[in-house]
């Protein structure tokens, strides 16, 4: 599934020009669906299973209004789906990766690594150790070209995990497409 | 140098929150510095050798107060760093690259093959072919594990240039950092 990347869906500044390389540049149109803030921290959330809005809401302390015209953008550009589901007697509704939001994961990888290179965590938030990304069933950390380190082999994004210690000692496994 | 990823510092969204992890978490910070569409193309330019404000404000049709801000942001968060030089008898500025701002290349890699494998040119803007990364001296592509695929030595930054067809049959060598 192709993610769209058309004018006018793309949020607040949609209307806005880019230039005349703003259709031809594939780092222009992915900027155009994910320069956003929000986008970026839903989409990590989503990476690392969150799938409801409450979920969404509570951990990124986000708007309602807010959260729903991301949630609604990331959904008309085919990143996330919307799909429903039981809650007692009620339906509702939870918000999972397409192929294309799952293979989101290098991105966000890449502003990971960047943040934790050049960016200071806010007071006592780092003492718990940087993030890691680890092949999920030996524990390796995932080491350049995407191979394990400590067994060697090939690290696919339905084998990594990451590792967040401020967060939790045990990785977490990045969620599954739908 | 550290990028600055300060709440406060962070634009137009900087006082709001981003929940308990919001400084901790590395994608969290780099989000709150990059989050934004401006900004990234803004990056893209940078990278690739723009340095000046009307060169940034022609190749992407952005507003002066839009691109001021954008650049204000940047060097805040020591990503631009501004230098003056001479244009005939004026004192005018240019915006260089500081090391955190030439190490977004991987960033700005990860969502060009992103948005090549998943989003789609505007009409005919992609007949040209896609992007790619090369090896600046042999003209090989960059395989996985950052390898020349041709010479098959390892590509660092300053060894790297962008093939964008649709500006130029020439790949464009990363711009370095000041």
């Amino acid at each position: 599934m192709q993610a769209s990347a058309k004018r006018g869906g793309a949020g607040p500044e949609a209307g806005e020009a880019a230039g005349p390389e703003a259709g031809a540049c594939p780092i222009g149109r992915a900027s155009s669906l994910l320069g956003d803030r929000w986008i970026l921290l839903i989409l990590r959330d989503a990476t690392l299973g969150l799938t409801r809005f409450d979920a969404f809401r509570e951990h990124l302390g986000i708007a309602d209004n807010i959260l729903s015209s991301r949630l609604r953008r990331l959904v008309e550009s085919g990143i996330l789906v919307k799909v429903p589901y039981r809650d007692g007697g009620r339906q509702r509704h939870e918000y999972r990766l397409t192929e294309a939001g799952a293979d989101l994961w290098l991105v966000l990888r890449a502003l990971g690594d960047w943040g934790e290179r050049h960016t200071q965590p806010d007071g006592s938030a780092g003492s718990a150790g940087p993030m890691r990304a680890v092949h999920a069933s030996c524990g390796g950390e995932v080491a350049a070209g995407q191979v394990c380190g400590s067994c060697g082999v090939p690290v696919t994004r339905d084998q990594e995990a990451w590792l967040r210690p401020w967060r939790s000692p045990e990785p977490v496994p990045l969620a599954p497409p739908l």
